[in-house]
């Protein structure tokens, strides 16, 4: 089931930085490679690979778990739930390297021809998202609104994909007035500064007092879910994707208001097949810059300090 | 669309109580007549119920609100969330009285000679422990568990519901032995004491250690939410129907463990006919006694200090 | 509830022609007034609209069906199964008149300042062809294949549609060379003329050989169906929504390709409610001319002998 | 990915008659060994199974496909439409022996100590009817009806499963007096011999002329297409899980009624998991009665001939 690939661009991450802090839990065990948003060209594909039809040099896009295929959650479909995965980059090496061995399970091929290398982010920031647009869409019709919070490498493409994909009205919220352009740029029908109350009033107003039908929140933090379900309205959804805070709620609010408060995990390997079929079809485009492997600590530090729009590839080959 | 019901029985809540102790938001304007569960017989049915068939004297059953049906949420089935309702026995005069007006939209009529009074209790009770049921059930499949947090005057509905209309094992969960016991005889699997960690450890090992697909916390205060939350598996839904507490957890937590944290409220007029229907056919029985009015300041006492078994029904007649 | 409306339009339907020769079954009494497309303005509220704040000169749209409220269906949402309704125009009379009286449960208010006459199309060919793809919008992902057999009035709503709210690669089917090329300035990512086969080798050829996800057919007539049914792939489904043929498959291939074959009736109010949202929001432009009722005679004949484009209003003032 | 079963027994199914009768499409290339029901004991457990924990003498049975596990239907969990399947009994050989190679993918272990020969027909008899009920248990609610027509290895696990997972009131159609006969002690709440009408009027009458919510049709030819589809009310779905004959109806029918008529197709490898979950908790009990192998010709001849209550099965071994 083996497949080496050669990694083109390898996306850089806020987890990444968590990692680098100690963050982690667990802590990975030194020496270790960062990198699990990967993307390349196969390098040697192993005999079931080679019999699915994979062979050197096909543009690659990497599913970010190494799933078993066995398991129920992989049997139905949730390889992110995989009970025997691994997750280079975060248990495992990663692709901040110049090879990745991977399974031909992670693997999937590109249109011939196709650059993979500034593709890499949409292997983690784009299948977070979509997993987690999917899981709120169905609430989604014409004259209902989402809003993002948090204008990075995942929120810039959810907004893409709401609005390719849904009727609502979608708003983003930003803490810099860099990221709430950015936004608007991106398709948002408004997007607000986070500002004091993050953003809840003006969704409030936006919607008339009624409240948003969907809340993806990206930051989940710094008081971000506080801000998040006071957003939603009465059966909304307020959908978790970032990490760090505390999400918290009268129970007599949760049932007088019906709210819906989940979490959402990376996404599975065939919602990165159908992504890859969108980015090909034009209807979202990333935003990715590439830079030499070199550039890692400074491409990091601009992560950190807020200075990225979209996200940030590192080509380990350069 | 009006009609007068002769109240035949009124079902105890502990709502009630908290409404006494002046605990609602808004407090009611006194006077003011408690009873939000409330059945009996047409004693007067308006032009329009009169044409869908109505006559005095046919056993009825009331859906809990008055609802508009113009409203979307109305036109979505959703009665409960009806932009204009009125909540007699909340924020108008309910069932503790002899007569009670009530609108066609509240009304379902129950099998000629059906004694409407025991059963008066499905109409607040029931309708909220079936419209919980229903949002969950599609998790629960063979080899699923549910957990059902609280075995009064919902939670012995709960229990009875998930074992007939689910193939999920049925663990129920309670303070008193007595409680543990009462969940055993309705069809539990299981049943176990709070104990200090509310069941937690108990869950954890009826499921080898993955925890519940499903749990319905009728209680919601007191540190339920926090056991409650810990108590499913990866995947799992927490669902809240009691009121007084905070529910919280990490975002973290949410995300890794893809969690869903849901409030429910209520439930249609739609679910109303079909718990009936599940009642006329004997696959769930209510545990109800009927107490003359004159008793009614100590069957709400024995409420509020644990002492009731099922539920408790007022007779305004006797 | 009743509501009175000044038609500032009425649409002109296929199923006009098909009462006028005497195919409805049951034939309808005479004098009989066609029209079940009606869009207008309030002439006169009655007391429930007035409450509801409905008042003289509002611009409205009329959902097709006058629906009771009361049974089972209306109260799910699925006004268009109600058992007691009347439908103007098929089974009363309708509004190819000046004036048109309605329930408050059938008006739908346009934003102030709405032209309505253009819109009249929208209550029946709109709502048809939105409750249709809502039906089968589930099964469409990046890389479907959603075909659209019949470009008249329904049709030619149903490419935008799909193109507005799905990510499916949208073919649409036509007998005339003129509603190929129409298909295609709608947005239709390509378009085939019906030819001998009704599309078929087409739609497998744009597919790879696989087959459409769904196949949307506004014809349902003179072979039609049998086509539809060869087009669809695995697991798809092929919609009905035209009349007059037969739809037939050997059982075999029912299991083996695991098809599903469904009909489609009408719509909800509150589909056509967001369906208005839908035109406001400028998502699908009706391609519709407003005549003087004067010239109903061609109008209904130019649609019977497929040379309209879009959808004939008749508006009863000029 | 290997594993070679001791086979305990192997379930006696119509296509092996059909298959014998040369009915098979495409014809099996001779020689070539029956049995797609199987259930028996691990031989020995290739590398990748080993890992897994399976180890000789393990009671299990077996998904009645060889899945790839890569093909997008295998990563949605739908194992049956796995587009490089092989199916052993139909298109390779099956069952009707010693022992069988299959894959890892197809293995489901038992409890310790559970005697697999008689639960084999829960492999394709048992999966097929359960995946059949999965497509329209949404529709069954308290009130509803369920109607099954042909009381074979399949149709006596609908009755069952129906009972035991849903609300609805179960109807059970059989050509032969002994099988509606068997049909009510399977606790069907009614059953009627199929008649002239195929029990359309039985089912009216039963529903008081509303018809049944779903129809699975066991049968599908000799006109119980025709039938089903009478039979079935509004909005309801037939389902054809039989084959032979036709299905047909008109296209103004299947709006109007909005009729659904759908395929199912075997079941995934989750579904029968599940399903041996439910034989364990008692829930379903398959009614099967076991033959040395060499009764075959017998036993095949019984089942052509309607004889059959339940399912044969056969040991190779005796």
């Amino acid at each position: 089931m083996e497949v080496i690939v050669r990694v083109g661009g390898a996306g850089v991450c806020g987890t990444d930085n968590n990692i680098q802090s100690g963050l982690a839990n667990p802590t990975p065990k030194l020496p270790y490679t960062l990198g699990h948003e990967n993307a390349g060209w196969i390098e040697e594909a192993g005999a079931v690979a080679a019999s699915a039809g994979m062979k050197k040099g096909d543009p690659v896009i990497l599913h970010p778990l190494i799933s078993c295929g066995l398991c129920k959650a992989c049997r139905t479909g949730n390889d992110m739930h995989c009970i025997s995965s691994k997750f280079p980059g975060i248990n495992t090496d990663g692709g901040y390297a110049q090879f990745i061995k991977t399974s031909v399970r992670s693997v999937i091929r590109l249109a011939p021809g196709t650059d993979p290398v500034p593709l890499a982010p949409y292997a983690d920031a784009g299948i977070t998202s979509y997993h987690a647009l999917k899981r709120v869409a169905s609430q989604l019709n014409p004259g209902s609104t989402a809003v993002v919070i948090g204008i990075g490498g995942l929120g810039h493409l959810a907004i893409q994909m709401l609005k390719a994909l849904t009727p609502a009205f979608v708003v983003g919220i930003a803490r810099s007035n860099a990221k709430v352009e950015f936004a608007k740029q991106l398709g948002a029908d408004a997007a607000f500064p986070a500002g004091k109350d993050g953003g809840v009033k003006d969704v409030l107003d936006f919607t008339n007092g009624v409240g948003a039908d969907a809340v993806l929140d990206f930051v989940a933090d710094k008081g971000t879910p506080d801000n998040g379900v006071k957003m939603i309205k009465k059966g909304g959804t307020y959908c978790i994707i970032g990490e760090g805070g505390i999400v918290s709620d009268p129970t007599i609010d949760m049932i007088v208001r019906e709210l819906n408060i989940i979490g959402s995990f990376v996404g599975t390997y065939n919602e990165l097949s159908e992504l890859m079929e969108l980015n090909r079809m034009g209807k979202i485009k990333i935003v990715s810059k590439v830079y030499p492997m070199s550039d890692v600590v400074q491409v990091m530090k601009d992560l950190k300090e807020g200075r990225v729009l979209g996200r940030s590839v590192l080509d380990p080959w350069k």
